[in-house]
């Protein structure tokens, strides 16, 4: 999904942001022909996320560093464990170290934090869903981990399905002229999604052939009944409220798929460090 | 800080990222010619940041979006606040709404979560300031967010402060070589700074002439003891273990800087959003 | 679907890509002063589909430029038909000429040829949708003509709908572990194709909950049966040795989507010419 | 004429345009570890055209891809021949194909249908030249295919050589004052072509010093007239009305150079496959 | 030549070379709201050029900074001349200050030098031409300077101009094989020149219908010898050792064109300033 | 400082500017199997610079080309020294020739010029530094060369060191109102400097702490007794009439910096010229 053509430019200019016009204490204090041998290891518990990312940093600054993974995107990790180990010129692994660290330590944290909700709800066919809140130019980063932590992905955009809010259903005059009108416009090969806020639009968005069923803000009462109304015939979605102390009773209401920023929003970097010697 | 030539191609990108080829929703349910009222709403206390960020975010989709601020960068916001009354073409402003959005919840996230560290250490000489520990690609507005909070700024990067580490040090033989050497070659118009873990390494970096001096993960009297050593000949700025907790005892010190991640990377986006009628 | 922020970086580089370094005739032929009155008249039947497009050329080159416009994307062209009308300086409207035609005369050109397909079963419930065949770069501008010739999209891209083909079946080992596995991982928003070769191929294609069914290269017979399996239940899509003249017996075997990359890749430019006085 | 430096950010670009944030399908479907072997053959008759852009699509997308070329460019293909082998990682072979088709189909259709031109009138010493009526952000592959299929070359873009039409004589006041005042600002490096209507138009052309004498829209019999007079003292070139069944006519003439856009405009592209075991 | 979409990508990044993350100094110490008075005056004796450069940084930053021109691009500029009356912002025009004259203060320079070498042979047919030796990605500034300054332009680039230099002669077996194949390849829009180190060269090249030949490293007495044998049947273009001591001699011997990287290469920046109150 | 991720990008817009759509000339003479010996050699004395300029410019088109540097950056050259010798496929040597040496002649240059007045004054503790009157999009190439060639660099841009100066001084109300606002608002790691006229600016801009001290335009006996004034207090930065006669009177004031754009702005290109066999 992060394949190098996707990802280099992105990351060549991350490397021109925190690197400027050179490190001028390395660059003046390193001899070029030093070595250094590094590990990057994480000093706290949680998913790791961000291999390709971290290697392309360091492959796009000089092509004779070497890293060793020992653990993948995905893995668990334990305070003290060594995720790789580095080894190449000392003055492009002090370059890169920062930007490095910048990509993996945000994406290990929602990686592990979207791990904690999918955990919590293991045992329910519900998944855990991202949004579109994301960091601006960073998205792509953010849903691959997203998905390395185990969540599912919602759309990209606002491109690949349709999703008919309040104000649509205003102008089109109803949710059923709403969703008739996008069937006969919008792309076979996309969904239609409907945010609903009452089973009374849920009945019409079912009725009219909405593909995802939004229950927006509900209480879990609410969701319950709605899920049985629409008896998979759609997918039921749970928006709104979304905590880890919410999510394992939205999940009992029997929805499809639980959206919620907050595993990516409200992630924090994950402490990882290069310990060189 | 943030002109419009400085960030006008971020945010194009981003609503590149955001919208794809289209909204495929509004496109066909919204009439071309429908205007929209809404609101920028506040919904917590916070700091509001992102004025021109905002602005630039639909400009760029359409000539025709009137926006009224009655909130300016800086300002406090408590819940329900008005922040901005935005009016013109429906299409246009649910096309900017999540990008926008995106933009000023994080920007107004970090300049609040700066702005408690703040108010914590007001009534003593010490600054907060942030560091390079930024999102890739996003540095420019989390800096512009931590001084809206009232934050002071570290270096940009790599390249507009010299900054010696224990990697250099070694390399050079000795804190006294390495601040020689980096004196002889780089710009006279730089800075040069020391991490210094001990006592000895604060008094070494000192005589030597390093501009300033940072005290690394040290406890509070051991820096309220290198304080004194330094006695305002060099910047005493404090690292490590920064928290809302720790803040106000470092600031007692006497340091005149904490510099901490916190303030951007641990910053909760704020809940802001856009109420249209 | 062509707002400003998504074409005028294109259109930008279209116009270095025409004009190099200057116009070398103009330059020193036309005072800076000249005006010129013009047509853009179309030379044949057709319809007109690029009006933003055209805009956009000339307010790239000049902010002098104006443009009313006669007819709209859509309309239906008669030989001799005045589109539109231009006036500004004599040099930036021969600047633009050569860039601006090679823009609109390409996408009226599958505006046409779509259209002729979409009125050849326009008494079928059938829509012509069509592929990623596409003109590297040009995409975007040959998926909004195929629209305003009255044609259905196919998906934009590899990410936004999932296209089960041979090399996948034998790789996932059968058409329902395929899909099964999609649906695992894939965006609930997001919906799953699946290119079928035969009838046992459909039969379990929409047993396993396939959303769309691709008949592919079936004779209108297998495909009528194919049809009637499928009832309704998923989107049946017709693909393979669709031209004029076999469109209208594909549609009469029921099929939701007849998709073709005829629409784009053989369309003609429609002729259309900048008459100047 | 396509070097890697020239093409490899068209490339990448295409390929972003064509996969978006990643093949969906693939990605879960397909072992990472899986080979393929495949073949890119001819399904009809034609000529070949794209081998180094065909190559850098998957080259930028892996470095483990190998490609063997049975073919060059500008060999004769018929229906059925093998192309080239192309084996690797079987996800990038899938991610590029279409990409690295739409290339190749539609330079090939350049290239073959440039070369029916060629064919027709090889026995005179006319030569077929394009125009600059191409693709936006497509012409310089355009012009390459033209290239290949044996046909020459006009200018690139509005500054390599001088063009004057109807517009620039009236504001000159003349042909002759036209060519003249551009002798006197143009490089002494680039040529001056004049666009003619009429005989006498060609007499002035030839007597003020056009190096280029563009029969424009002319009948035969006025064309052989014209190269009579112009009696290789300029380059004659023909324009307008180029068919397929009109340029031996044309030939005959007498002129050196016919140009059309017919030989990109009207190309369909080649149909080419991969086929993969 | 220099028109704002060509130009203004290129200004835009100078402006961010220059001022990076925003002007330090300006920003807390120049009140948002005051306005500045400044006039771009000469410091010397020159030809001024730049004066759509100078407009559109300031149009970059700012949308309220007025500019009224007293001289145009090819005027003669006295010591203390004011070129430009600038009004607005005191911010922005502080910001763009460098930028707008580290252009002008290049090209106006360029001009100067252009102009003196045209000067001293104004009585002769010979025309002053650039190179190909100028600054990496400023060539388009510096090409328009020489024409601003009087010169003639050389081509723009390796593909609008044939020159056979002696690699190419040895390669395809002397310069009439050379210009044959040439012929033979290059479009019919672009001239064959030939570079010439002998009289017998020179006669070759003539003979087998070179357009332009260069005289390389002659001495006058060669040259005027060429010319001669040349007389008139293609463009003579003297090339090397052209001072300002010696072109006056070199233009006596007929040539046509006096080609010299100096007039770019050594032209020093004109001192132009900004004055303000 | 000039690391690959830096400058690979310029070097290609570089290239793509000098070959446009190709060397026409050796594209159809040169084999594309032949090889070439190359030297570049110096044509007069002077200090090289470019080094891995050189080298991407020819990897960037092509992996096949060879080069072993007799010479590196800041080494002394004299008329007739081999600096590199070249080897590779003779098409692409010949592509990137002109490219290459626009880049070193005048790297080369400035590390020359640089050069002369470091000598002037290696005595004497004054360092030479440059200033922000660069060469647009060119800075970056044009700090390493003084460098380089043993000059200090100043600041970047407009944020790495704040300068204060007339207009900020008249709007701040005073030297030291604006020494203390800027203490109050930038960075710690940054420093400030006061442009100083008179010796009562001097004694005002060290009391309010300013850490350089420009005095600008003063005659010697001015700038000494500053010099004494300031007393090692704050750096004293020389400038304004700084030219290789002046330099060395300029440094027996005592000063710490003497600071000139004639280093860069005056700097011929060096005579470098690549000899193939």
């Amino acid at each position: 999904m992060l394949d190098k053509y996707l990802i280099e430019d992105h990351i060549k200019q991350a490397l021109k942001e925190d690197i400027g016009f050179g490190d001028i204490t390395t660059e003046y204090l390193m001899p070029s022909e030093q070595n250094l041998n590094c590990e990057l290891k994480s000093r706290e518990q949680g998913i790791f996320c961000g291999k390709d990312v971290f290697t392309t940093v360091f492959e796009t600054l000089s092509g004779k560093i070497n890293i060793e993974f020992l653990k993948n995107d995905g893995d668990s990790l334990e305070k003290g464990d060594v995720i790789a180990k580095i080894e190449g010129p000392a003055k492009y692994i002090l370059l890169g170290e920062r930007t490095a660290l910048n990509y993996v330590q945000r994406m290990s944290g929602i990686a592990t934090e979207t791990n904690k909700y999918v955990k919590k709800i293991e045992k329910y066919k519900a998944k855990i869903a991202d949004t579109r809140k994301t960091t601006p130019l960073f998205r792509v980063f953010e849903k691959y981990s997203v998905k390395t932590g185990g969540g599912n992905l919602h759309r990209y955009n606002l491109s690949d399905c349709a999703m008919i809010k309040d104000n649509h259903i205003v102008a089109a005059g109803g949710v059923t002229a709403a969703v008739n009108t996008l069937k006969k416009h919008i792309s076979h090969a996309h969904k239609i999604e409907v945010e609903c806020d009452t089973k009374s639009q849920v009945i019409e968005a079912l009725s009219c052939g909405a593909d995802i069923i939004m229950l927006d803000n509900m209480s879990c009462e609410e969701m319950q009944e709605c899920v049985k109304i629409i008896n998979g015939k759609a997918i039921a979605e749970a928006s709104g409220n979304v905590t880890l102390e919410t999510v394992e009773s939205i999940a009992q209401t029997g929805v499809d798929i639980i959206s919620t920023s907050a595993i990516v929003a409200k992630a924090m970097p994950l402490d990882l460090g290069l310990d060189c010697k």
